[in-house]
């Protein structure tokens, strides 16, 4: 899989402003996907947009999304709605000498198409697996799998990932001439996201140890930044 | 100004899904977008959605985005199409003895209506001035103001709040009896946005200081949580 798309797969998919930072390498968007946290999903109900934050994993090619059977958003996807899911990280604040300049060091994926309902029980584990590996790797086989009841009450949608690109900025401000000698100090102020000491639910068990695989040094999203 | 919302303002703006989630106090509802560093901003382009990453700003019961005046997103808004910006911020990851009932612990606010490009070259300035204050507090008097050119390059635009509403999860894992004596660890993972040592510009100003306000004990969003 990981197909290089040097070129933008779509008109839509063409990143617009500042098309220098336009992405279309697969490696890279599957990335950012791996990476962030949650990705904002938009659709449209009645002719007006609705744009949700939801928990998303990646297998290949696929985005996968998911959630309650009831979800209106979900049904609407499941129905053959258009969709647009974006998965943003953010890397620094670029401080320039100018007001004018300053910006964010971000990348972001922006994928376009219609979902699928996945009915194959065997996807839809692998998916709910994949979601929670990319984000607490180890965890999955430290607990209860979901009984058949659960996975009845949960949609999971697949979204393929030929119409995605990436946007990424890096570096330091980038300024007029003119600002060169201003006696600001300019940089880039680096964020990262990090895991603070668990806290363990009061209801127990008590006494149990915290996993390893929760550990800072592990290599969950938020702590490979 | 901050006039509490103590029930939803329109149909569109009530919670869905786990409706005990949703407040809709303005208190609760700027402090979550004066939090999150940026917000995914959704509009429809040929019937499909789109939604982009983008920063933005708040002074009392307004929204303001920015842009290039080029921006395609930018003057789709300001021709009066119908948006909703939605601003997350993630709190931890809840771990739960059962796979079904892993969540994560978040708060986010969705903002639906139309948006008025400001025209007002002072009210253009206070909103960029809010952004960039809002993400670090002191720089803005640090460095150059926008000159006039930049002003016309730059569109601002102005969302009220008046449809918003904000959606919050707290707490440990909520889950079945049967699944309370599982010996597996649960809880909650928090995570935070922290900032590292700031990187200086490569290309100067030589053996400038790195400001107060860009110590980590400052006010800014990234360091508040």
């Amino acid at each position: 899989m990981a197909t290089e798309q040097r070129t933008p797969p779509s008109a839509r998919t063409t990143v617009k402003r500042r098309a220098q930072r336009g992405v279309y390498d697969a490696s890279v968007v599957h990335a950012i996907l791996d990476e962030a946290l949650i990705c904002h999903v938009a659709h449209v109900v009645d002719d007006s947009p609705v744009v949700l934050p939801t928990i998303h994993g990646r297998i290949d090619e696929s985005l996968y999304l998911h959630g309650s059977a009831a979800s209106r958003m979900l049904r609407t996807l499941a129905g053959g709605a258009e969709c647009c899911a974006t998965a943003t990280v953010i890397d620094g604040l670029v401080l320039a000498r100018s007001a004018f300049h300053h910006s964010m060091n971000y990348r972001s994926v922006v994928v376009f198409g219609t979902a699928a309902l996945v009915d194959d029980d065997e996807e839809k584990v692998a998916a709910m697996r994949a979601m929670s590996e990319r984000l607490v790797p180890g965890r999955w086989d430290d607990v209860r799998p979901p009984a058949p009841a659960e996975l009845a009450q949960t949609k999971v949608l697949r979204m393929p990932l030929h119409e995605a690109s990436a946007k990424v900025r890096t570096g330091p401000p980038i300024e007029d001439d003119e600002d060169m000698a201003s006696p600001t100090w300019a940089g880039v102020l680096p964020l990262h996201v990090v895991a603070a000491e668990p806290v363990a639910d009061p209801a127990g068990p008590a006494g149990a140890r915290v996993p390893a695989y929760l550990t800072p040094r592990s290599a969950g999203a938020w702590a490979a930044r």
